[in-house]
């Protein structure tokens, strides 16, 4: 069906370079935060995986023309010698992509395209420095990618002097050079790592934009993420091309070892099982089978049943800590200043110089806090002030599984306070606790915002739009696979079960907020009438008083028992809304 | 910033194995979609490549369960056996990638990723036929892709003895079992093939539905597209990084010859300024380069006027062929019976059993066939007929550069007839000729559209929305390098130039649709006003007889009078239009 003119293979790395747009490059100003984003997944996912409370420093310099240095540090376990020069300089390389974990990272592409992406564009090479342990020398590599042999090219490989790093306990930095162009708003780096901070509100994150202004973003919650374990496969993902190899590779196995040993949820009995239904022997090899025994042994598995697959492997925020987290970025951060704090940094810093290990985040919001502290749900699950004019609500659905992965989503809704009375509803989309900023309209979760009737719980919906009313909604993801629609991770694809889910736990969300302004609206109401009666209670005394010849004194009284009743009125109507 | 456990490399077939939803395959509707689309294509580029005019056959069979047969069979000039393998059971392998030349496939993934597909959920291998002339044997290979290696797994080679394989000129024949799921609709098979049919005129395409029903789209047009060209990188486009690659790639040749060589519009007195304003010499190695002698070089081609590039390597369809594609698929092809057409071959091939080369497709309605006339188009370039209530346009943009890569776009527009009064526009995508299905919302095609204000065009549009009426817009993208927003090239990512270039051809579409529905408005309300003069004629001459006292004969005569004034008045401004 081709030509067979200039036929030839093409490495990974050239296909990437040439279809740079798919991982995240398709103009400059996503190419800069394409490569803060790569290298910030990464270092929250090795200080999680390490049990360390991550600190994180983003810095973006401008330099002549569209070139940027991006910078990123962490206080991360630091990348092994013998591992270095191949996650940083190839593609398709590491260690998420085989394990069923959820992680941000999962295809072991990411941050070797942004060295790539920043060579091609400035021909300048990647530098990384990492430290392994509080006694480790801190290396220091400097390194390209091979783009026709999808390779790293070592250029420096030293031990590096900075006392800085003979100071820290570990860490990762990496320092790359690009074309870039630099917007702030709703797609550019603040935006990312104010979001980002949202869903980790267990990192300190510290952002020195191109201007030298530093964006503080602090720790307000003291415990790690619950660690998600790495599972096995589901037998019932398992497609039939797939069981033939996996026999294959097995060898001399005997096929109930193999069974037990290859997938999850198989035990002794559920093996004997599935083998007494495919007629097969549990000795058997299982390389030594004929197709037809395959396909006796796939129809055997899919028939047994067996238990759904363990979501331990899952890290879901949690309702709790979804409504903290919404509640302290938009009602209490408000009140802290990142200003003084960081000034306040600066002057220790420069008092105690170089005295002890300078990690350059000392900022910590935490003490005070509110996420220290309980907050106080009512029994809808949800948190709101009237005095303040808030309403944080959060649903996090059960965990559920598709080809044989567990997924499981979860939605935050805040409304009111400092957000706009007929703007659009905000979404702002997750997956495994990163923030996606693009192709809001080809995702799943825009999709599944998009089909729950807002109206029915007052709120304004144009047909085919999302609602207008001071509301943001934070969904999530959280799987050992998230399907994107692309590797730059923009979008979720339109899987049905996962619209499924997010449409439930928006309505669920939505009916909670349905009440709270039913609420709001009644007492709105009542106390407009209130207002109304009060202002004509005079009026009415007078009234009666012309019908009923009533003396001054009477007409007085009557104003006074009305008044009285009133309040008895409305007065125990509000203190009963407040039990109920 | 990684955890250093479990790290290792990831083969390019098991990354796309386990992300097969990037390449199409996200669910089974959609996965046998992908390999009727995959196959189709690589024979329509591979036909025409060898100036080959294209019959085409595809053929689905359901089988037990959701297991489908696909073969697909073409006229094209067959694969040698050198790259037989390759081409089928390696991702990453093929002539498109590396050349500039519009083509349907650029990425060299897709067939092998359905020869993957099928494998992991049937276990099945792939058979391939295929023949590269006439006195050529027949090879046939069964094969599967060795997913750890991505290499190809030959299991058997033969040549094929089959009389019809004898008696073709040349061809190929591809056929897969995979899971899948059939269901006709606006992503289904049959949509496709009638969607290509609508860009692809020239060719002969039949396919044959799990039902066993034929369903023929005849070829139309008896030329082919004009022939793109390969065409060399345009030196603007390059960036640094890349610069540098080239410098070194090319070794010891001179500077001169290195820039005439790598890049189009370089003469020589352009490789003069170049190297003169980079103060470099013309006999430089080009491998002997400091990096700033590097930058100096860059900055200098990108200070020096050129031509743009080429851009033969373009084949748009071109307004003419859009108007008459339209125009055949809406109004002439519903009254070609495919039926009779079909049974008349089907008794013509039992009469010549086996005694000539037997194409299984011999239907043509070309001979009568309007595309075959010239098409009187008005000066606005457009064909409407009020008669039968359609109106046909086309607008074919000049080509324009983006990063170096020329592209060009065009927009056909189609109302009246047959589509629905009160249906939302309908878009069909294209890119290179090839339908795009999925992936709508994401697209800047669709982006494109909804941006235009079709209610200055007499059409009616909600806010955000595409507007109602009986209108199908036909957008085709042609470029030597399609940014599709993923592998399963499904949809064209935001280009800005892209989305601008779509908008003014779509406004020019509009404003002809306009003045065609103005006068069509025009018409109908005269028509309106002399219905009702002619209605209330005899009343008016009653009424003038009371008021005049006439007679019944001068009444009769008022109303004869009244009759031949309104005929002739109304009657010379019809006449006056057919002539405007």
């Amino acid at each position: 069906m081709a030509a067979s003119k200039h036929i030839r293979e093409i490495s990974i790395s050239e296909f990437f370079a040439k279809n740079r747009h798919l991982l995240g490059f398709d103009n400059p100003l996503k190419a800069l935060l394409t490569a803060v984003r790569e290298a910030v997944d990464n270092s929250l996912d090795a200080c999680e995986e390490a049990a360390i409370m991550p600190d994180i420093t983003v810095e973006v310099r401008a330099e002549k023309g569209s070139h940027f240095v991006v910078s990123i540090t962490d206080n991360g376990p630091g990348v092994s010698k013998a591992h270095l020069g191949n996650i940083f300089g190839k593609l398709l390389y590491g260690s998420k992509f085989h394990r069923l974990r959820q992680s941000r990272g999962q295809q072991g592409i990411g941050i070797s395209a942004v060295v790539m992406y920043g060579q091609m564009t400035t021909g300048k090479p990647a530098v990384v420095i990492t430290k392994t342990g509080p006694k480790a020398p801190a290396h220091e590599i400097t390194l390209q990618l091979d783009t026709k042999k999808n390779k790293p090219k070592i250029l420096k490989d030293k031990e590096s002097k900075d006392p800085i790093w003979a100071n820290r306990q570990s860490g990762t930095q990496i320092t790359l050079h690009l074309e870039g162009a630099y917007k702030e708003g709703r797609h550019g780096i603040l935006s990312y790592i104010s979001q980002t901070a949202l869903s980790n509100p267990h990192a300190n994150l510290l952002y020195v934009d191109p201007k030298g202004k530093k964006h503080a973003f602090p720790r307000v919650m003291m415990t790690l993420p619950k660690e998600p374990s790495e599972i096995k496969r589901h037998p019932h993902g398992v497609e039939l091309g797939l069981l033939m190899q996996l026999l294959h590779d097995a060898k001399k196995a005997p096929l109930s070892q193999f069974l037990k040993k290859e997938f999850s949820r198989i035990s002794d009995a559920a093996a004997k099982e599935i083998l007494k239904g495919a007629k097969l022997p549990m000795t058997r090899p299982s390389q030594n089978m004929t197709r037809p025994d395959v396909e006796k042994l796939y129809d055997s598995i899919q028939a047994t049943k067996l238990m759904p697959p363990p979501t331990n492997c899952l890290s879901p925020m949690g309702e709790d800590n979804l409504m903290k987290a919404l509640y302290w970025f938009f009602v209490e951060s408000q009140r802290w200043d990142a200003e003084e704090q960081l000034s306040l940094v600066d002057s220790q810093a420069a008092q105690e110089d170089g005295k002890k290990g300078q990690s350059e985040i000392q900022f910590e919001a935490t003490e005070n806090s509110v996420l220290s502290r309980t907050l106080e749900a009512d029994e809808d699950g949800a948190i709101a002030s009237r005095e303040d004019g808030y309403f944080v609500t959060a649903v996090t659905r059960s965990p559920f599984v598709y080809r044989g992965n567990p997924f499981q989503v979860e939605v935050g809704l805040f409304y009111g306070k400092g957000l706009k009375q007929d703007g659009l509803m905000q979404v702002y989309r997750y997956a495994n606790r990163v923030p996606l900023q693009y192709q809001a309209s080809g995702c799943a979760m825009t999709k599944a915002a998009l089909s729950v009737p807002w109206k029915s719980y007052n709120l304004n919906q144009s047909k085919g739009a999302l609602p207008t009313g001071p509301v943001v909604v934070m969904m999530h993801v959280a799987s050992v696979w998230v399907p994107y629609t692309s590797e730059s991770k923009e979008a979720i694809a339109h899987y049905p079960e996962i619209l499924k889910e997010f449409r439930l736990a928006l309505m669920e969300c939505g009916r909670k907020l349905q009440r709270h302004l039913k609420h709001q609206k009644r007492q709105a109401e009542e106390a407009k009438k209130r207002g109304y009666i009060e202002k004509y209670l005079n009026p009415i005394g007078e009234a009666l008083q012309a019908i009923l010849k009533l003396s001054e004194k009477d007409k007085k009284k009557t104003v006074e028992n009305l008044t009285y009743l009133l309040d008895k009125n409305y007065g125990q109507k509000k203190s009963e809304q407040k039990n109920d």
